[in-house]
């Protein structure tokens, strides 16, 4: 094993702000995505969608559409492979099959020369629908006699959750058959009565987080183009798994995975709803046709379509002795799933129960299914929801026992050794760093007196991080730089971090290095771009493939210098004898030497293969100070301070870019963002001017706290960072909001309306 | 260094046919080539030609053409980089500037939204030539007094022929000055003089070989797109040599190589002619207009502007013992390059003097400057002239000695430990062992007494075989199925050949390969597809990187089974304990233990890198047998064996097809093929109307005879197989008719023409 031997201290790129590789491309608006790419002969799919939360397909009539300009085919579920109508998963459920499960759902699929006459024959498409009674709210839902998602059984798991790391606990139990329960878990430790009984105080409340949609700028969009000779095709689509959409393409058309290329497009946000959803109905309709396809949807179909991050239900117990250390937990954890399994119950449930020491914990997870759009994965799945329960309920707790909530925070938290309620103990971790470090910072200091319509709050959250093994190629090129191949695709700056340590590794400037995304036939395998995996697992092979390149070219030099390989070191763009400058070679001499006719050494190209076998969890804490409007009990977040502990911050720019962004998007599940269903199913906000994302005049000043306890494993230490800033914004937000009036508001988000009907519930 | 550890006797997948992968694709007509590659916003250049040979580009008025539709631009050597008024190479001089050196040089580019358009446009295009004396023959351009090429000074070398591995002697001496002769060279042995003086017989004969056109079924196609930002673009073309490409595009436009990418298209026919023409133009267009474009040739353009295979002039005097023993050659070799020096004269030189052990010899090389296009590579290059002329002389030598012609080639011929005229010794060579197959086949055995106009006729000749560094990747995919990364392009089945390597090294079946030839970013490094080296270079590359899989599935697999490594094999899709084919693993149960969320195993990615170091010659030999029709002297080749030694035939299949393609090609050599030049220098065969390339009918019964004497470095012994069948056909044919008429026509083809002067001359 290849262990990281550079002083991360003498460091001359990892640990230095670096620029995106693309940031050029991006910010200039040449950046190409799905929207832009043309293949001769594209046909568009526009989708019939489902003006009803739950209903029998009675009739679809597409004669009138097919008389359209332009219109090629209006296909349905029976014009598709077998999957379509009886789907394992929201993926496999191409277009609905007899009964319609959620407002919104792709019913048919009509395919047109142009994008405006395939908008124009959706409207000429008449289906006919028989309304049923729709299980909508997930208490309703679990009610005997509730109107049932899957009368005749349930289908199989939702892959996209697995493949986020949100299955980590032990096996779900079996529901009880015909019921909207999918799933329901335990995880006991002690004797939760015991514990209740030897605490001082018992806190028990139950907490309403909202549904929220993921809110990417760039809505689902793929292309799918068959192969000349039918027996494959090629997928080009905004991702996040360039291996993970092969496989669920395959398996939803019943195809092999080998005859299926993905080409993985510049993703416009993903934030974990962008897995497989769409791929495979477009590859099927690309395959039926034999014609290229895009689909593309508009942000309407998008909110109304896609696959938003579950509600909860969470009904928490707590007790604590006076000293501040907490005796017992007991909670229920409701998931309402929408109509596929696949909410992030297990994650969840590790998390609460993990991030205190509990002595005695019985928690219960449900996972409900309803008349609604199965979910899918957002940023730290389940570990928001939780933490969204979790540090509200012990800010109020620490006011019970009278201490300082950092300090009763600091007496409770977990450490290296610590067990998850699963009996897996924390690696090293730095959730006490974290609160140190904000217990000594002036916003919370100095905040003074609570009340007064401002205040500041509090909270701490994490992300176990998830692991998958990866591999990836260094090349070197003939002026000596380097070319890094990898199969993950670049959401946030990922390819940077990898240039900057493949640069570090091998002994070049950043600028000396590319990195190619490659497509799915090309490119070493990596798993998706989700969980915060990527820097510490494909990272990992990268510094491996880097560092087998530069003994090469070690190698190489040392026959050329005469000298040993051990005592050559690279510097400025040449293989030197250490301590003897005189005696070098160029690396781009290096790089003729081999590419060129006659040449007598082998090309310099290094692979590096990584198998991660702990995780790095990483996590967060966020101050907020808030000002609440006394006669509108509208919240603005004034101040907000994030720590995050990120092991090494391999490149601090996009560390502190997805601290920021995540913790702008947190502040959106505290204070402003929900899905809003009537109680027939029908979607209230199913735009942005209905739906309200946080926008530059919401969003705070913020101060990133970057906290470095390293990872034993992690390139130069790094952990993943992607997910903890989401987690914790929105309770500190929500402490913050009662400390600045004293009224809890245990349904998010704090809205105005909340608030006040709060603060008059209190007076 | 990994060795074969396959005893080839035993071999499941290499030795066997095997149908091409793409094969189906090709029958099908579903390939696509460079014309069927759309790009949003497409333009397409059309080239104004010279119509003259040499003249003074007085001025170029586009005015008219711009005028009409469809028309962007009309650019001329003035718009574009400095390399263009500069040219150091063919690839470099993109449009004539000042003077025009050929007829058929591209003097102006015009670009419109369609083809039509542009075509139209460039009648509109008004220059004004001053017509210049030209030096066309290459007699009379080596004169005193000749119109000069370049009258300031020679330009650097044709890098293109350097790539094909032609020049491998001594470094060229520098010509005198002020003259169209660009180089000569000198290889001496012993004393020739007192060679001649120890002969008892002494031929000696003035020979001259046609320039011939390569033929390709497909015309040079290009397209070429800026990136977004300007500072780089993306080069689709029909090309033999990905990273050549990109290094001329770079030093023409002066741009780094690392801002070019080439993206290798399927190429339908090259044969040498394929390296970069055309590129740099392209490319330059692109940046200039900052659009996408395309350039490609219709046919007679192909032809009149293209690089053609050399014309040579040789005098050769040899002599012999009676006892059949060579004593002596002096040889005078001239080529004609055309306007840029790069004629295969160091090759040519190699091949005539070192095909037979000779105690004394004298080979001058001339490489003159013409007023005609610049030559190229056209396989076998250099090699294919000097055994037309060599063997035709061995020939007329063996009858004058009376032996046997092919029992006066044993006693001569070189083997193993014998030097090329530069000292180098051959290794392990097949010739001898081709020539006892020859001499034991029917055709030669019963071919009865010499003339009645049907006559039998044999030749040798071979290739010393290029080198060149190269590197691949094998990954195993979730099915156990591998995927196979070079960077050389498949011109003849050649990846096919590498599914094959992979397949019997790793275990699977060759179904479960697939080869991907990646872009110059993706790609591992590998030459160009030419000198018959892929096979040797990246094929041993390819073994070591399926070897170094195989190796990582059998330590996975050794942990699950709990044995050693060494004890297991993949058999059947399985790794199993050698002995007990009950204790085993599936490749496929292996493939998802790491193409998995929380797979612990790491990803099955093997990397192979290879430097031949010593060449691994391949020699051919061929009996024609032809019947000349009395009344009108033309030539019919009724039967032809070729027998090859090709170390061996990884893929019997696609050998086969080389041998026959190659030998048809060398009877074109022979019989039928010759650009046309007038003393103006004007091109009377500028059309496959005039232009004759042998076809079905034209194409004798052909029988390939294998023979494999194992080359030591080799993917299991193989040579590479490409040049070899094209180099003795030509004078197979032409001592047939020598055979049948005892005329002997020393400047080929030997058209009827020809034949009959000659036949009246001798009468």
């Amino acid at each position: 094993m290849l262990t990281s031997t550079v002083n991360t201290s003498a460091a001359q790129v990892v640990g230095k702000p670096q620029k995106l590789l693309d940031g050029r491309d991006r910010v200039t608006g040449r950046t190409r995505f799905g929207g832009d790419i043309q293949l001769p002969g594209l046909l568009h799919i526009r989708l019939v969608l489902s003006p009803y939360a739950h209903a029998r397909l009675e009739r679809i009539d597409a004669s009138r559409a097919l008389q359209m300009p332009g219109v090629v085919a209006v296909l349905t579920a029976d014009d598709l492979p077998p999957a379509a109508r009886q789907p394992r998963s929201r993926a496999h459920a191409m277009l609905a099959h007899e009964r319609v499960l959620f407002r919104g759902q792709p019913v048919a699929a009509v395919v047109a020369a142009t994008e405006a006459q395939a908008m124009d024959a959706v409207d000429a498409v008449e289906v006919e629908y028989e309304m049923l009674d729709a299980a909508v709210d997930p208490l309703l839902a679990m009610a005997k006699g509730a109107p049932l998602v899957w009368p005749d059984g349930l289908p199989g798991e939702s892959e996209e959750l697995a493949a986020h790391g949100a299955a980590a606990t032990g096996p779900a139990e079996a529901a009880p058959e015909r019921s909207n329960i999918a799933a329901t878990s335990h995880l006991t430790r002690g004797d939760a009565a015991q514990g209740f009984a030897e605490a001082d105080v018992i806190l028990e409340r139950t907490y309403r987080t909202p549904i929220v949609y993921q809110a990417y700028v760039e809505p689902h969009v793929t292309l799918a183009e068959p192969s000349p000779l039918g027996d494959g095709l090629t997928v080009y689509t905004a991702t996040q798994s360039v291996f993970g959409v092969r496989q669920t393409i395959a398996g939803a058309l019943g195809i092999p995975e080998t005859s299926i290329k993905i080409v993985p497009l510049t993703v416009g946000g993903a934030f974990g709803a962008k897995f497989a959803v769409f791929q495979p109905l477009v590859a099927a309709v690309a395959l039926r046709l034999r014609r290229p396809v895009r689909l593309a949807l508009t942000r309407s179909e998008d909110i109304l379509a896609s696959t938003p991050a579950p509600q909860s239900i969470v009904e928490l117990k707590m007790g604590a002795k006076r000293d501040g250390r907490l005796t017992a937990m007991q909670a229920r954890m409701i998931f309402d799933a929408g109509c596929f399994p696949g909410a992030p119950a297990s994650i969840a449930a590790l998390m609460l129960g993990g991030t205190y020491r509990l002595p005695h914990l019985a928690i219960e997870t449900v996972e409900v299914l309803t008349h609604k759009p199965s979910v899918g994965a957002y940023r730290g799945p389940g570990a928001t929801q939780s933490t969204l329960v979790l540090e509200q309920h012990m800010d109020d707790l620490a006011h019970q026992v009278g201490l300082d909530p950092i300090e009763f925070r600091l007496r409770n938290a977990s450490d290296e050794g610590d067990p998850l309620p699963n009996g897996t103990p924390f690696p090293q971790i730095g959730l006490r760093t974290i609160l140190q470090r904000l217990a000594e910072h002036p916003l919370w200091r100095d905040r003074g007196p609570a009340g007064s319509g401002r205040g500041v709050g509090v909270a701490v959250g994490g992300w176990l991080g998830g692991l998958e093994p990866a591999a990836a190629a260094c090349k070197m090129d003939r002026d000596g730089s380097l070319v890094i191949s990898v199969g993950s695709v670049d959401l946030n700056g990922t390819n940077t971090t990898m240039a900057a340590i493949a640069a570090e590794t091998f002994g070049v400037p950043i600028e000396k290095v590319r990195v190619v995304t490659g497509d799915s036939d090309s490119a070493p395998y990596a798993g998706a771009a989700g969980g915060s995996k990527i820097t510490y697992t494909v990272g990992l092979a990268v510094q491996r493939a880097a560092a087998e390149a530069k003994q090469q070219v070690l190698n190489i030099a040392a026959e050329r210098l005469e000298a040993s390989a051990d005592d050559l070191e690279i510097v400025q763009g040449a293989v030197q004898v250490r301590g003897v400058p005189d005696r070098k070679v160029a690396l781009k001499e290096i790089g003729e030497a081999f590419m060129r006719f006659g040449g007598v050494v082998e090309p310099v190209y290094g692979r590096g293969r990584s198998a991660q076998l702990e995780r790095a969890p990483g996590f967060a804490g966020v101050l907020a100070e808030v000002e609440v409007d006394e006669a509108t009990s509208e919240t603005r977040v004034t101040r907000l301070v994030i720590a995050q502990d990120v092991g090494f911050a391999i490149n601090p720019l996009t560390v502190e870019g997805q601290m920021h962004g995540g913790a702008a998007q947190g502040v959106g599940w505290g204070l402003y963002e929900r899905l809003v269903y009537d109680a027939g199913g029908q979607l209230l906000t199913a735009s942005l001017m209905d739906y309200t994302v946080p926008r530059a005049a919401q969003t705070p000043a913020m101060e990133a706290v970057i906290v470095e306890v390293p990872s034993p494993n992690g390139p130069f230490g790094a952990r993943g960072v992607g997910e903890p800033p989401i987690i914790p914004p929105g309770a500190a937000v929500a402490n913050a909001v009662r400390a600045a009036t004293g009224v809890r508001v245990s349904e998010l988000p704090v809205t105005p309306e909340a608030l006040h009907r709060a603060r008059q519930a209190a007076t």
